[in-house]
């Protein structure tokens, strides 16, 4: 197997092959025991677009209403992030509301308002459709395979989903990942999907459907990935402080989509596990990050040094004779 | 700082230095969704001690009663474990009953009968005293104490404790640990004994209270390694047949002290926690096989072969460029 030289690929000065994210920008109204926020900056693919620029360019198709504070676009943009495909629309911007307690890896839903989201239908131009690489954030699996049929020949599709459409478009989630190299998901999803308790089983019936990898997040018992012979396993950051774990999962699949697409693998290259693995660690840097604040506060001041050196803290966080 | 040379200390002829363990033999009745068996072989110091025999010599003490079968006694001999100072004591064997549902980090107690475990005391020749290394099992923090008292100038000292003391005996528990280079606990107890949510927080509390080292167990999560300046995260490994975990914390205790052992590092060597990350390791290994089956069945059948090529599928698993 070829070695991936990530040393070379992270660092160089060619900022990597785009990365297609379609998903949500929001407005969250977040209080977790070391704070709050109202109405601050949030959704898929914010969080993870702000994630994935420090690694490749990145372009975002998306909907805001109206209201939809200028300042934010400005923040993606000064990211470099491509907002041609941002959608303002008439109407009030998605809004989420919600809080955790000590234990973070819970998130309570106090109120979710659609709006403008409700009727989202991504309209990509002809240099969207020419992505190499394509990230699904968590929208109606039905919209998901809509995204894929448009997009030419990608060199590698990540995508994410959640419990409400496992349990109510089962079988439009199975159409989905069917054209998907990588499905990035949580725990209870990966058994809640596979109707199988041991993790292990159920990761090997998730990619019987089609992705010949799968991600699963444990939170703060970091990630493991499978491929069809291969496992890997991540443990999280061991943070002190804690301030919002809204958007560690986006984060984290940014730093994973941004790194595969650094390095410009592909789906069939011989070397993608040990890609994934190294990219599996970036995403894990990226979401240690984005939950020491709330909101982007501290996802969209990083550089590639402060990047650079936590991820040599894994290094020495994993090491063992 | 000098490495520690995995390899040679743990395939050398020479079976490294011996380990005194104090804790309970037991007969356990448990239930699982996978299986149930009646009165089988248990205890804290029954699993920590196979487990550690594949590394060094073991010298066990803890008590029985008359009703104790005497194959159970030769299978600790076959496995080379002094047992002269197994006490014969007159009554009942301490019993646990207890189930598992598919949650298998909860134990769910149904019966507890400490019969002669109620009035250990335990004896310790002179052999014993003179042992380099040493492990409590989770039993009062009295006696845990007491036994230290008179251990004559101990290696390296390692010792578990559980939430009953925590709540019960708190003072008596830091008495205790002032005296112990490595508490292994599990990630609830840490957050308890600490008073503190914030796991790396909580462990350096635990920490100036006395032990140089800390070890969180977080069972199929893996565990975390502790100390002054530095943590190591270990993966559990990921089984897709798990039968009981009744003893995995015991086991995996085992294989950290018994490769400690092996090695022949003290408290105060300078490679300690690198040696310590490898024994974090070799517990790991021993844990995963003895939830493979129910009570001893598959720990007591292991060979070094056997527990060499999981370590080395572990580093597989963790390996990343």
């Amino acid at each position: 197997m070829k070695k991936v030289n990530i040393r070379a690929s992270y660092s160089s000065r060619s900022r990597g092959s785009p990365i297609l994210v379609v998903g949500s920008v929001a407005l969250d109204s977040v209080k977790t025991p070391f704070g709050e926020v109202k109405d601050a900056l949030g959704g898929s693919a914010t969080y993870f677009g702000v994630s994935a620029s420090y690694f490749a360019p990145v372009r975002l198709v998306a909907v805001v209403g109206k209201d939809f504070p200028p300042r934010h676009v400005r923040l993606l943009e000064s990211r470099g992030i491509d907002t041609s495909g941002l959608v303002h629309a008439p109407g009030r911007t998605f809004r989420w509301k919600g809080y955790y307690e000590y234990d973070l890896n819970n998130a309570h839903t106090l109120d979710t308002r659609l709006n403008v989201f409700a009727d989202f239908k991504p309209e990509l131009s002809s240099e969207h459709r020419a992505s190499p690489y394509v990230f699904l954030g968590n929208i109606d699996p039905d919209i998901q395979t809509g995204v894929l049929k448009k997009i030419a020949r990608p060199r590698l599709v990540g995508a994410d989903t959640m419990n409400f459409w496992i349990e109510r478009k089962p079988a439009a989630l199975k159409e989905m990942i069917r054209r998907v190299n990588v499905l990035i998901i949580n725990e209870a999803e990966t058994r809640e999907f596979a109707g199988e308790k041991n993790l292990v089983l159920a990761a090997r019936r998730i990619m019987s459907w089609g992705p010949g990898s799968l991600v699963v997040k444990r939170g703060e018992y970091g990630a493991l990935l499978f491929s069809k012979n291969e496992v890997f396993a991540a443990p999280a950051y061991p943070l002190e402080n804690i301030s919002d774990p809204t958007g560690a999962g986006d984060s984290f699949a940014g730093g994973f989509m941004g790194y595969l697409a650094a390095s410009g693998v592909s789906s069939s290259s011989k070397n993608i596990f040990a890609a994934m693995s190294s990219a599996v660690i970036f995403g894990s840097v990226m979401a240690s990050f984005n939950v020491e604040s709330f909101s982007l506060g501290k996802l969209s001041k990083l550089d590639r040094k402060k990047i650079a050196a936590r991820y040599a803290e894994f290094i020495r966080l994993t090491r063992f004779a």
